[in-house]
């Protein structure tokens, strides 16, 4: 069974370990029974693990009961940036495998029920863990709307990014997320309410800084050359620039001047918001790199 | 001038000092040219403080920059259990004096930004500070809910309340309520998706109760009796069930048996959402109680 799931943005400032936005870079995984385990790789992450400690092959084998499997992914989701790409390849994978609940088996296995939500229903949504189980709301966004990403072009594990974290902060920085999350909400819904303090956070950004030192003068250029806000995607060091489609390629130079003044390597990404989510093909005839 | 504006219910469980909805009740002010100060108060609240140190005066007479007016003040609204009274009073007495912003006069005053938007707005808002002022979205509301309200006979002063609150929270409890305030946005825009749990919070709810001790059991009884989800309203002790128009007169039944069997003095009012939140009148010719 071929499965595909989108990339993810998730925290989006205020919106610290709820917020997610899926996007149009995606993972690709096929599953068949095989002989024994044969694990391929293409794309994002090619040959870092072609074995049964590749996260897509511990996913399917939990799901399948069984480690006679063939095994691949194709990605275009860079890994360890920020953009969901592990929980995008859990989803897709335990759908791959035949899993009822993907997104369950994917917030289990990846921790992130924020990033296998956008990956497994698309769009922006919220994920909360109610009574052991992932629940997920859709929330509007608006169609105007285009993202321009700054991936520098080194990798921060999400689990170091979370020990620069404190465990306790103030009621008033809890109050001050709450609303900046309901005006990011209000803006993403529609984009002529988005203010740059939408994105204003007290739980987390300026905590990762230290861990990506450019990353405050690289979020205030993607603002300056025309985003409506800016943030960190997810637990970074990947910035997101939330934008209106017609300003993405103005916004896009603006990054890359920023990057190349800051003397960070990386790309910049002009993406979109993804609709799907999880897709799921029985026959396995639909490719990924079709709908490019 | 006259003007009238709605009572609010703020905070809605995790939605701390963020989110705020406008209920039909009201108070009116009139505020008109006399030879020297004269205040006049009836219903809610009347001959409490009928002097210049009635929060109508106060705000009047700083707005006008004389004190030489005629004050009226007639209220709906109980006073000091969580409905926003005096932010509404503030939002009144300051449009009826002539100011030009009475959402900036009464959130300066009042200092409670949401109830105060609320009043000024109407309908479900959320109220954040930037640069110095305050910014207020609309939120999509679900036409369907009605609100059953438990007004304890008991005042509780909000700056009381608020001193029951810690200074600090962990990380983990921000994050939950951003999680519950998602939720609960989303099924305040359509009831079909409103979980009891989407009311939940970890920053002052639970805190509140020694101030209240009956209030676990009053929350959960307007739940037991059909209503959807129920938290706080504002500081308290009013507790405030959401539920369908269709359900309210069960869930009002099931709060009044539950007062009687707490054994707490009160009273049970089922109130709809206002959607037009201040309205001047420089005529004075609309009266508040016409519209009931």
């Amino acid at each position: 069974m071929r499965a595909r799931a989108p990339a993810s943005s998730a925290n989006l400032g205020p919106g610290f370990d709820t917020l997610a936005l899926a996007l149009d870079r995606y993972v690709e995984v096929d599953v068949e029974p095989a002989s024994r385990l044969i694990v391929r790789s293409e794309g994002e992450g090619a040959g870092v693990a072609d074995d049964s400690s590749h996260l897509a092959a511990r996913v399917a084998i939990d799901v399948a009961g069984t480690d006679r499997l063939a095994i691949s992914v194709r990605s275009q989701i860079p890994l360890a940036r920020g953009l969901g790409s592990s929980a995008a390849l859990a989803v897709a994978a335990a759908a791959a495998a035949g899993a009822t609940d993907p997104l369950a088996v994917a917030a289990s296995v990846d921790g992130h029920a924020d990033n296998a939500a956008a990956s497994a229903v698309g769009g922006l949504v919220a994920a909360a863990w109610v009574r052991g189980a992932v629940r997920v709301v859709r929330l509007p966004l608006d169609v105007g709307l285009a993202f321009v990403v700054i991936v520098p072009e080194v990798a921060l594990s999400t689990s170091r990014a979370r020990q620069a974290l404190p465990a306790a902060v103030g009621r008033d920085s809890a109050a001050f997320n709450l609303s900046r999350m309901a005006l990011l909400l209000a803006g993403l819904a529609d984009s002529r309410l988005l203010l740059p303090e939408a994105t204003e956070d007290r739980l987390h950004q300026d905590y990762r800084s230290p861990l990506f030192p450019a990353a405050p003068k690289l979020l205030a250029s993607l603002v300056t050359g025309g985003a409506l806000a800016s943030c960190w995607s997810g637990a970074g060091p990947s910035l997101l620039g939330i934008c209106l489609g017609i300003d993405a390629h103005r916004v896009e130079d603006a990054a890359n001047a920023a990057l190349a003044e800051a003397d960070v390597p990386g790309q910049v990404l002009v993406l979109h918001a993804d609709h799907d989510g999880l897709i799921v093909d029985r026959d396995g005839s639909a490719g990924l790199y079709d709908d490019h």
